[in-house]
């Protein structure tokens, strides 16, 4: 036989190899300081590969039960470390150290696994069982648990009326619970892009192998159907190039954070002093290391920056994809710590603000009164006037005209004079369809309580019913949780 | 009567302001310059609005005949001007224009056309089904149709055999069929993607008003139906506040850049002299200013470059959109440049790929002949070695000790050494399993047959049945064009 | 003689071609549309390099007079025309229409100019006359006013007292001088930027040729001279596959756009009727076409949202450059119109706010009071311990006490109570420290004024004085413009 | 006395505070699992800081001793741990850790240190302390050694021809050295930009405090002497809200990782069988664990994989610092994580392909004869004519017509024709001009050497001399390392 060189600490690809890797490169090259995370997801799909194997009678029953063993003995060994334990980096990554430990428990038979199999399908395949259990079981149920939260404050506050905002100034009153329900129909959203993804993830690559498939009589169908996936990739090429799912989940992450960051610059100022619309408790936010009097609204303003790193990993995992010649190259490995980077943030900042929303309290007096300074119900009157027949147009410029007169008489009187303020004469100088029924017209309650439009902030009773029927409906389906063992 | 400024030129928000714009943020503020091209759909919004004011008798059938026959006269003239027509910039943007029209040719019924609306909903649903047109009409239909085309070739290229790479190494034969297939399922999820989001699309603004509807008595039902839209959305403060469905689209056209990307990358890599897998022709190349010989794959480089603006385009809205207070703010004019030049982009990009394809010889002995080179079939020689029973590890191990002792033999004799050159005496030097029918395994033919595995290289015709079958439904659906009028 | 086809719509460079140009790659690949802004620097260049050949005798005086003439007469042509004249697709860029009209008018001796020059180098030697055109005569000019502007009303407002602000909670009070002078710092280290890369980007890049240079005997000396460069590129291959100086100038601007982004948000907050610490004049705020009181802050929300066109521009170029192999590649014909875009937004941007702020009247009044509130001395009262011997940490303890103490005696008296409405006793309770020279400390005036050090809230008359030496001399050096003819 | 709250596990900031921070707070904004990093700068800084204390008399000579060898302890102490040693999460951060540990140690002294400070310009000054030693000590170090790398291959490499590539064709011949050349400018501008962002690093926030100074008698120039600082922030309020310098250093970095991705990008084309321009060593290349034949050039595909994760970060700072107010709000917490990915990255980047470059074999044979392929000196008999009197552009259509016909006889012959294979006669059926020097000019040596101009390919010898003299100057003044104590 050939002299081949034979080492205990060879790589497993490495026979066609002269030298050994390069400390340097090792390093450099290692995944599984960061994959590890990946030890449940791979154990599952070896596990549901093995049992393929098997019922093709390319591995016996008997061999099956060693790996079925081996794998259940690697999943309690890695547990029992610690998720963060350390691992040896030249085992490359978490794929090669389960095989190898594999191997060295069921000696021949661990050699039997890898068959009809490349690390390319298995990566892919490991990182969509982990970002399926993380939408499954994160995300989807995070949204829920945060949207019932907002619908349940919304309950306590069909009345509460407040300023409704455009360009960051008063325009309409509206009430707080039609503004929290926007944030509900932004997640609704959100959830349904996230549900969306999860049919995309649900396509089985395993098979594929390196790219081309394999020559030996695998059975796709049953390991699709052990793993509970929805589909099976139809082009093995495809099935080892594509990270389509990884940027899907990262882009509408992306969509989700920027509504969060709206919803954290609401917070951070309704807390100022200027505005004065909301409390959160002391539990909820922190001091300053010099000024003695501050309460911070650091969550707010956290989850608000954390942002920028969502959005981050969408500019990195689309850079990384750009212009790769097919299949799989390297460079694809780079997928992984912005995902597990975008994970982490949004379970954490889904998790800490719907904590935090119970411990906000709302300053319903101060929101009633800004919300009726300031001639916010100018639209209200111009309106009015389109009911006795004014054209639109016209009536917008007499409303203002109306405005304008009193402004210039606040000035001249030195007190504020709003519209409400004014007597029928006065009213009457602008136009003569203003009679004494405008008086009823000029209150914030008449305003919000006159939008009964489907949609509209006299409506929201009826909103709240619509949506939490639907959140009932959903929470009950995705609190099933699934387990392969 | 108090004393009102009149002045023909002023706004017409302008009731309570008392000094005119100035010039210079007039120009810093106006958008009729890039929005103009939204008239059509600021017509068909306006048009379903007036009817709807008809049927709820806030404006005469008398009044709503003049609104239709003045909107469609300034459609007829603005398409007379030409698209790229100069608008006057004092409009700000085309919805004051068409309405200023509108009232030059209708005096005091054109004033009443903007009752029960505002233009914070009048854009979200001019932008709705400006996108919801590109969306139908250009971008699916045209992935439909490239995807026909890569069919198409796909079907004449069932037997050209090629490398397959990864890491752009030669790693095992497929065939072209296989490799511009794999391009067909990722466009297939673009048009998922697309399809899904125009969903969301469909989902009707109008009567949110300024952020809390009207206190008139609209019916959002009638206008959803008149727009054919599918929705209508639920929250008036979301329905002007949101542009998910801007930043989805830019997301989605992302993720195809990126695919094109890729494709294009592979063009110009096999238009190298050193590929030569391919000649793309003279009326596809372009030449150099200096350089006589040059003929250069300008237009897939283009294709490759430009996703860069769209990637952009996605940071840009994504920038603009964080962090801004509900509802509307002025930054969300910000959404539309991007979103154009994204629209502009793809329809470019989809047009020229597929008109040039065709216009691609492929060089298949070329391609072939390398797909046979460099130990290509070494995983066939592995699988070989498990079905006579070796653990795949170790079959692994031996090939990769086979592959070595033939680079060691070309090495000595000066000439190249394959894996199929070696007699079985080699052979059996490594292991007694390989047998005298191994030379027929080792053959790129055998390889790609072999991979009958469903989503395999030697599965590529059903792939294609697949493929067509469900193109040929989808184009007789997505073919037929909607009218408003 | 070979029998060649004769075109006289043949391109320049078509002679190895036998097909022409499809009209679709055509309109695909032309970038006239955009790059005729670059028609003066694209003369400069050819005038420059034609005078070297003549220098070098390549071609004759009489000829560089006709060459001279000819650029001339084709510059009022495009001058005449209107920077935004329609050009005929078919000339590609901007650099073949100029070369054709030059032949149309010169014949033989126009042939001549493109001697010892590909597009190549050309081209970006085209954009480093724009960029540099650019920075020099408006980016850093404008910075330079504006600053100017601020500097000017800071030294209104040296003793116009705020509160300052962290996690958007009033902290200590500032003057708004000082204020606006974090500002003009900002704005300094910008142009810091700029002009660093201004350095960089007067590289000659002529004479690179298409990469390697060129045989024929040129002198790269003499043009940089005559196009007033400060270096000449020291490697043909890098200085035509180089783009850094735009990518350079774009994240420059990114910067800027972010410092500027800040201050817009400060302009809308502050105009807020909850904040209401300005207000913008009429001629630089807009109305609503709904809402008849409306004044928004436009230009301000628009500043902010555009900072996402620029960040977009910054991915956009990056990611057109990443993994490019040397040298020129069409994908990097992608560079302008991000760039013009970025130039275009940061001209405006610069202008408009400069030339609004001076319509901006401070609520002086209302600042100071809010600066008093809430406890703003907490920190002066600290330091009034430590200089009594207290240690910090315990001081900052002691504070953070008293403040408690006066916020649960509010509550109970149902009136505001701060720290200067506590009597000596009281203050007593905590500390046996402060004594009656306490209250002259806890004045917003004592706690400004006593921030003496360099860079703090009382020393702002001193940096004012710094900053506007600086901007007077830089202003003169700055304002003398360059011609070349 | 009032009845406080005393606890000892309270926050240091929380006088004022009646709940305690909920768990789930302290952990969502905890920094001590990243920052703790920062543990040496923050030593540095406070060691700094309390010697300006003692200089001012604002602590005692025995004070300043205490907490001198106090600081001294801690440090031993976290190395002792390990630089990743767990910290309890409830410290916030490194800063109140250490001075935690402090008070621990020195008691009612410990308490002193925070006297005149605040962690908004304590941490900003840890980050440019931090930034600083990573520019000096790694990144320019590093810079300059890959350079001085790639001159010693260039400078073997002299007479190494290799075609030069525009769009990836083949264009014209140049020297691998030259080519090398092209990256060592590009580092070159990279290692200027980094240089000229260190100046702005070294600017001293300290003493800004919160945000407006103190009003207790500190020196800020002392500490800038003893932190060796170049300038004091001019401004206190822009010192705490400043994070320019993080943004540049990034920045930067985007642009050096877009050139390491080129070359990247060209190692991997390289070693492709079909290019087999070179060979990297097995020790820098890994292998399948399905193909067994495999070696793939995996470092160069993460590097270029990793330029994803650069710009990513890139937009991730410049995201989170959009549109925040002055001045420090806790968003910019979100500053450290990119910050130190980015620094992770480039370290280990500059590293590997300085290691890996010396294990690259080039295929010298290869390069040379594909350099002579493919009509690469048409350019040189383009030029010849013009030397011989043509004008240019007639002289490119001769040539071109010249390729053309080549190429129809090589059809017809059914062999490869390339120019300098015609005869004479048929030269002159193109030109009369053609004479029989023309052979010599139609070696790719000729060519090579002809290009003589400064910047060329034939002036390779020089450029090395100019670069290396930089270096060797260079890199002297860059290994002095700097020790604060």
């Amino acid at each position: 036989m050939a002299n081949i060189k034979k080492d205990s600490k060879k790589k497993p690809w490495a026979g066609v190899f002269t030298e050994e890797t390069a400390k340097g490169v090792e390093e450099f090259t290692e995944s599984i300081s960061f994959d590890h995370r990946l030890y449940e997801f791979d154990i599952q799909g070896s596990w549901a590969h093995a049992q393929m194997l098997m019922n093709q009678g390319i591995i016996t029953k008997k061999e099956f039960a060693e790996i079925d063993a081996g794998l259940r003995e690697i999943k309690h060994e890695i547990e029992l470390k610690g998720k963060s334990g350390d691992f040896d980096k030249s085992f490359e990554d978490i794929h090669m150290y389960i095989e190898a430990e594999l191997i060295k428990k069921c000696r021949e038979t661990g050699k039997k696994l890898h068959t009809a199999r490349s690390r390319n399908d298995q990566v892919a395949l490991d990182l969509r069982l982990y970002l399926r259990f993380i939408t499954e079981h994160y995300v989807i149920d995070q949204i829920i648990t945060f949207q019932r939260t907002l619908i349940g404050i919304s309950q306590e506050n069909i009345d509460t009326i407040m300023p409704g905002y455009t360009h960051m100034q008063r325009a309409q009153p509206v009430t707080l619970a039609h503004h929290l329900l926007a944030y509900v129909e932004m997640f609704e959203r959100d959830k349904e892009r996230y549900k969306e993804a999860l049919e995309r993830i649900s396509t089985l690559p395993l098979g594929a192998c390196a790219l081309s498939g394999t020559t030996l009589d695998i059975d796709r169908e049953t390991v699709k159907k052990k793993l509970r996936f929805k589909h099976i990739s139809g082009n093995s090429i495809d099935a080892v190039s594509d990270r389509d799912f990884v940027i899907e989940f990262i882009s509408n992450s992306s969509i989700m954070m920027m509504h969060l960051s709206r919803m954290a610059e609401e917070l951070v100022l309704w807390s100022t002093k200027e505005f004065s619309f909301i409390k959160i408790s002391d539990a909820y936010t922190t001091g300053s290391s010099i000024m003695p009097q501050k309460k911070n609204p650091d969550v707010a303003e956290l989850i608000r920056g954390k942002t920028g790193r969502v959005y981050g990993a969408l500019v990195s995992i689309l850079t990384t994809m750009k212009a790769l010649p097919l299949a799989y190259n390297r460079d694809m490995q780079e997928d992984k710590e912005p995902l597990f980077d975008v994970v982490n943030t949004i379970k954490h900042v889904l998790r800490i603000i719907n904590e935090m929303f119970p411990h906000i309290k709302f300053n319903k007096e101060r929101m009633r009164e800004t919300a009726a300074e300031g001639f916010s119900l100018a639209t209200d009157l111009a309106e009015y006037l389109v009911t006795k027949g004014m054209p639109f147009r016209e009536a917008h410029e007499v409303t203002g005209n109306i405005v304008k007169y009193c402004i210039d008489k606040s000035r001249s009187l030195e007190k504020s004079v709003d519209l409400h303020d004014l007597d029928l004469k006065e009213f009457e100088q602008f136009s003569d369809l203003i009679k004494d029924d405008i008086y009823s017209r000029l209150t914030v309650e008449t305003s919000v309580k006159g939008r009964k439009l489907f949609g509209g902030t006299g409506e929201v009773e009826a909103q709240i019913k619509r949506l939490s029927e639907q959140m009932d409906m959903e929470k009950k389906k995705w609190r099933k949780f699934w387990q392969l063992w």
